[in-house]
């Protein structure tokens, strides 16, 4: 089955080799040495000279961590997307006062509609964005809405799970407090570990607030840091097949190469969807390189097409949510070599026609 | 470097070869399928009817979870090493008020004592047990302490992490509300995947349970237990692992034969060190089968003798806490043929000569 999938994607052989690796304590020098030499490529490629952590739990893990550790009253969470609203919903049931602001599904989060939201609820402490919203193919204009964040001086924690590893993050530059991400989307590593950026100011709002818990606490991971190493037994084979990742893009030509060649394929994607006439649901200003929600033709159930590419060996994503009948999702993080996106297209040509 | 560390420990090669297949998505048909293969054969491994749930976390993630779901405002924690410790640092970290009864290192956690402290304590709704307190290598009495937390109806919350795979766990007939272990213990495969039973009881108390965040909500996990699902991300790789390390329990003769022989193993293992002349730290009474604390022989420092086996190639475990120069451990978990464990006792011969 070659998958163009939401996550898990399909990893390289050489990320699979690195999984099926002989264990070692976590206590041991070889897990620090792999630790360390993880967290100091990660941060290299985030552009950031913040902790970086790594989590055993999904990127989901980190966004409840995110609450918990800066959050003691009020957040004020940027919604245009099941994955917006996700992070609303667990500042909710972690007893916290939520604000939202809403876009138009297809629509990014407005610049200045966010400024005058800010400029009139003083008392938030911090804002959530959701750089690339995987349920419509949507990625936010994520430059612009941090320097609007920064303008209030309010911490910026940012769902980047199906975003780090595909597109553009500069941490520090754009003024991150925290960063999160999961292994299993365009890192294309297996699910099981997610990782992020902590800045000081996370840290410095995480050391008083209260009743935090034990297993997500950001303090204790800075703790355990400073010995290589985490509080908690980290998922070692993930941690080592992220390493082999970030050599892999070391060797390959560094960042920036990595990521033309990643956009490139997203760009003969969506060529390739142009010409057999298939349009995306979201607006043109803001669509993902990394997901494309496309919609369903005339007639069409987007859940047929999935099962009919299934049927012919090419596993895409259902339409999320309410978009999930009109419209279907073709996923484009992990290991798919460029004739394997043309038979793919070819296919789904036939499946549409 | 050959493995008797406290976890993560050594792999079989099948366990291996499973966690380098390559991925395929966790809303698939493929993974419904290995999410009810597993938990069935989990359950029944377990004796239980009670939901068993997949965690994409340690099992300190599953030991907040138990705080979050099932307790409101006091729990009594028994404490007789450092992971009852954290049991009550977790509950305490979440805000709520702990109770601890104690025991001396080394010895077993008192039933009497037990049933004295809940009769003067009416208002605990939850009772802590770290079944195999993997710190000073001892077991508690688990079944007889079950007895007493049920006579007085109180949930029973146990920490099966170095024990669940490795030793006897009936979960129905001793009652066990919350019952949890990591994967990277006992059952032999790599870290990053939990697991857990959970009671009806359990769920009930956490179905009005205010502020118990998203990440770790039972009844989340519950509802998407129907679809053979998780509501985050799950770590595939170690839960098809998992799965395969059932399979062979099951062709090899089932749970009872496959215990029996990781007894005699530990049996084998405690003979030689006794013929070396080295003492247990704990009493005789509760001697852990899945890792032994062992006394440093008078004149020596346990950590020389950890660093002494390394450089053989023999990777021991280092004494734990208060313990760290006067004991070191060896585990008794993974996959370590009964030829290891006769070099490694030759060689951990010299070492202490």
């Amino acid at each position: 089955m070659h998958l163009f999938t939401a996550g898990p994607v399909s990893c390289r052989p050489e990320i699979l080799e690195a999984m099926g690796q002989q264990m070692f304590s976590h206590r041991s020098v070889e897990y620090k040495k792999l630790h360390r030499e993880t967290v100091d490529w990660l941060a290299k490629f985030l552009e950031t000279e913040s902790e970086v952590f790594l989590f055993t739990n999904s990127g989901s893990g980190v966004m409840e961590a995110s609450i918990r550790n800066c959050v003691e009253r009020k957040v004020l969470c940027c919604v245009n997307g099941s994955f917006g609203k996700r992070y609303a919903k667990v500042a909710e049931a972690n007893g916290r006062e939520v604000e939202t602001i809403n876009s138009e599904l297809g629509h990014p989060i407005d610049a200045d509609a966010l400024d005058e939201k800010l400029s009139n609820s003083p008392d938030v402490e911090a804002v959530s964005i959701t750089y690339n919203e995987t349920s419509v193919g949507l990625i936010n204009p994520l430059e612009k809405l941090a320097k609007v964040v920064k303008k209030h001086d309010k911490l910026l924690l940012v769902d980047a799970v199906s975003a780090m590893g595909g597109v553009e993050l500069k941490v520090d530059k754009w003024g991150i407090d925290v960063c999160f991400a999961s292994s299993q989307k365009c890192f294309g590593i297996p699910p099981g570990l997610a990782v992020a950026s902590v800045s000081k100011e996370a840290l410095e709002k995480s050391e008083n607030m209260r009743n935090k818990g034990w297993y997500f606490d950001f303090k204790t991971y800075e703790e355990f840091q400073k010995k290589d190493s985490t509080h908690v037994t980290p998922p070692i084979p993930q941690i080592a097949a992220l390493r082999k990742r970030l050599e892999l893009i070391d060797e390959e030509g560094g960042k920036k190469n990595y990521l033309k060649r990643r956009l490139d394929r997203s760009k003969h994607m969506a060529k390739g969807l142009d010409k057999l006439g298939l349009t995306l649901f979201p607006q043109e200003c803001c669509r993902s390189p990394t997901i494309s929600c496309v919609n369903a033709p005339e007639g069409m159930n987007g859940l047929d097409i999935y099962e009919k590419m299934r049927e012919k060996g090419f596993e895409l994503a259902k339409g999320y949510g309410s978009l999930k009948e009109k419209t279907f999702r073709i996923g484009c993080m992990g290991h798919i070599p460029m004739d394997v996106v043309d038979s793919m297209l070819s296919e789904l040509g036939e499946v549409v026609k």
